[in-house]
């Protein structure tokens, strides 16, 4: 397709957002946290962000929602850049697995106890732990920086009434990290890496925002609108692998059949979609299918990939 | 035998000792809480208490221990006098397991998400929740006062620095809480529910004590020298009967084919056998098999068992 | 209780029957088996075989019904008479274990990947294994030869249609033979010790036969009616710790609390129950729970325990 | 590079070959095969096959060595020819999983008990159950026909002394069969599925052959020698996804991010990549990795991979 053709990507947003609406109602809106379960169900957003800067919207693209577990892939640029991958995967794996994101069978049953990817919960948490930073202000501010610089939203911020509603229902990932002490893996304060990784999941983002984002990792890190390399292409590089082999929880491997771009999805609905050196994508639909992906976020993902065939495979 | 001949019995309990206390060497002394990886592995003590009350000790019968998962079955007691088995039973299963004691994975596998037994950590963590009261202290009162009866001792109390040990080394008892809590089988805070677990496991006692405790137990609650009935007949069954099945840790059924005596043990080495309608045993012997079994204790408790008839099978 | 008064006890086994049998709505006939799906769920049968011999009988006591995992302790019994503990013991372990009796899971999981122990199938197999023998049809007659004596009925025999079924329905328990061989466990013919092993869970009993051999395993081996010791006290002894441990599935440790008296229980329906120096019990009531006990049977045993006070805790 | 400049590639090949040579060391050669356990471990030979048919190689590319998982990207093919996709991953799943490519721990844990992917061992024994025939020869024969068009080589045959081997030594992938043929998954007769997957994996090939394959699938299915498209793109698209997701066991992952081509390793010591729209390599290191992969071959792919930038991420 020509992508300078305005009009007509405009026109297949609106088309894929029209096929795709109807799917939200064989989803759920996720319910473990209260602030997320308010959400209407039928909402679906979608934007797209060329290699030139370009940004073009349909649906509720200007609704703001929280990153979730997309945040993940924040956390781990920030890892990356601060202590190089070897620091990084010696206490977080390279491996997809085929266990739900907040499993915790594979710390005991798998030696060294390290969690098997860093997109997983325990693997998350594990890279909050890296993060650092005299409080936890300060390395939150390493992320928000990052974020800030890749969206262009200069007030880009957490959501408290999200963030407090992570905090208090947050046992099952309290398990996780008090299990990865224990091990060795995380090293600091149990309660203060928690609460870094409670906020960076918490923060507000739009589609368009998502978009801009998905943009630059599908750029290698280069910024068009800044014209700076926001980080090096290796962490990219990095970073959109772990978006294919476990990116999309235990559906990954069927995502990268089916639609074939590498993309992290987030329990509030949204999945940013990084298609290399050609777009980035940011959609929100807050219904999920029960592994935890915005279902007819993959649905709008799968056509826009056929249509335009974007399949990096 | 005849086991109103003291001298006689004093004899046998000289020389199982003597045929024991080589076997420490294939040990090692529990090494995860500083308070307890000080103690000489080679330590070893054995008390008897008959029907009658007659206390009868060899070697090491007067250094003082910690119960630690001895413990377990003291609040499963209260538990159940509080509660009764119904309620109990809703949060904690029957079944042994053929996994560790500080195992995680069954929490997630077994659907609802209940500890199968009382004597794994999860299970214990899940008593520790019932023991009813306005403060922790006053929950631990209820065991304490309970312990007190069953050994005659006014004085038994927590060994503070075992009991800091144990709460600064508890990120795995802390990641199973958190996951009993997540799965609605803890409902109380969990620090304090973990605090009144470390403090009934650091309870300091000696051969002698273990073996009056066993003797009550022997007697299906019924204390000779006080003349009281402790606790129900029904009580004392249910906790034999745990003892049996999953007394001794993942070697349970091992000593029960072996020994075939109730009996419980503990990391700090203890162990307590109650022989049904005869006596009760206290052994202790620091140096643990890979289990977390006294080793030189489950070899005592086999001599004896064997000389003494004691099998209950 | 007098058991010299034969009315007396001929009676409480007709109410505790008839207390027992609307139980069996709850449960399901097994399906696996074509041969077994065929039976009526209501079906309810009770034998008591005191230790003077004296065998009292009410229900459908006189209908036939195959071992199936009774067997098993009849197989352990022949391995340990031919070989001894340490042989057996290398192959097989001693540990019950929380998971379902056709679980593969732990094979893989423990290392060294013995099963652990003799009363899940993987374990039954791996016993079956053992049984010497220059064909199937002579390492069966070891087993045939000890049933023969136990039940004094000189003509038991398999019932072939339901081994024929068994075998070609069996491709579960292939996988674990397959799981053994591969480890090393299993040593012979896979299809041949299959095949034993089929043939041992098709022999076909009555309630009545069943107390017969319960009463053996409750006299250590002794044959009142023979005058013979059939096997070693201590081989008896084994077994009646296996029946408490590991005996009646993964609901084991449910039963030992709420019953007390080693048992061993079959799909088809049976349990076989003996009360130590006391009696042998044999029940048949073919709807299952979904652990795989007679529902029914299991029912019946709680309410015969407490009124005659039979738990061995 | 100039890709046309054919004097440089093989100096590249050369130079990546020296430097990975001494990495064998690090390995074993696969010992569970009779056969394999012969090789030399220091061998290592590289080929390549270019999208204009061009065929480059350095050290021993000349040597013949067995499939043996890297068939199973071929079998698929056949599967997903023969019935499509719908069919094919009713009875097989699209997810990497964490465990080792002879698990059978999650046949049991994951319901509907099908296997996680295509490309461990229980998966590839579904799909062989898929090829369809009258006879095993039929069957294998439909592998053959598009190995030998996709090699060019007419005279491919089974390596006979392998597959025997195979079929002695393959007792867990027979316990993995019986499970699927147990869950319904596996529908024909368990040996000769089992007969039919030994053949596949004993096919010879040398790494010529495997970089004209790979180079097959790099161009999506078009075979620039013949001028024919061997099978659709759809299908090439679906197992270079593989590859990437689950083509190196439970270091795709990692392979993913070091090396970042589509990839399927054998035990032989073969790996056959493809390089989208480039080229296709063939690799073979008998010396193994823990996880199964040549050790040398992800040596030496890592190295190419960086001095061309292959990688797709």
């Amino acid at each position: 397709m020509n992508f300078s053709d305005h009009t007509s990507i405009r026109q297949t947003l609106e088309n894929v957002l029209e096929q795709s609406k109807s799917v939200a109602e064989k989803g759920e809106v996720a319910s473990y946290i209260p602030e997320l379960a308010r959400r209407e169900k039928d909402l679906l957003g979608v934007s797209v962000c060329l290699q030139d800067g370009t940004l073009l919207s349909a649906g509720d693209a200007h609704l703001p929602f929280t990153l979730q577990s997309i945040s993940k892939i924040f956390s781990l640029m920030v890892a990356l850049c601060e202590h190089g991958g070897d620091y990084v995967f010696r206490r977080v794996g390279k491996e997809p697995t085929g266990d739900p994101f907040n499993s915790i069978i594979k710390l005991e049953t798998i030696k060294p106890h390290k969690p098997l990817n860093p997109m997983i919960n325990a693997g998350a948490i594990a890279v909050a732990g890296m993060i650092p930073g005299a409080t936890i202000e300060a390395r939150l501010e390493k992320i928000m920086r990052l974020l800030r610089k890749m969206t262009g939203n200069a007030d880009l911020r957490v959501n408290e009434k999200v963030y407090q509603s992570e905090k208090q229902t947050a046992d099952r990932n309290r398990a996780l990290a008090y299990f990865l002490k224990d091990s060795g893996i995380l090293e600091g304060d149990v309660e203060e890496t928690l609460d870094l990784y409670f906020r960076h999941c918490s923060i507000e983002v739009t589609t368009a925002e998502v978009a801009r984002m998905a943009a630059v990792l599908a750029a290698d890190g280069y910024d068009i609108r800044s014209g700076e390399q926001l980080f090096p292409r290796e962490v990219a590089r990095i970073c959109k692998t772990f978006m294919v082999t476990c990116g999309m929880y235990n559906a990954s491997g069927e995502f990268a059949i089916d639609v074939g771009i590498p993309a992290k999805s987030g329990v509030a609905g949204g999945i940013m979609a990084a298609v290399p050196q050609r777009m980035g994508i940011g959609v929100f639909g807050p219904a999920l299918d029960d592994k935890g992906n915005s279902v007819a976020g993959v649905h709008l993902l799968q056509k826009l990939s056929q249509q335009w065939e974007l399949s990096i495979f």
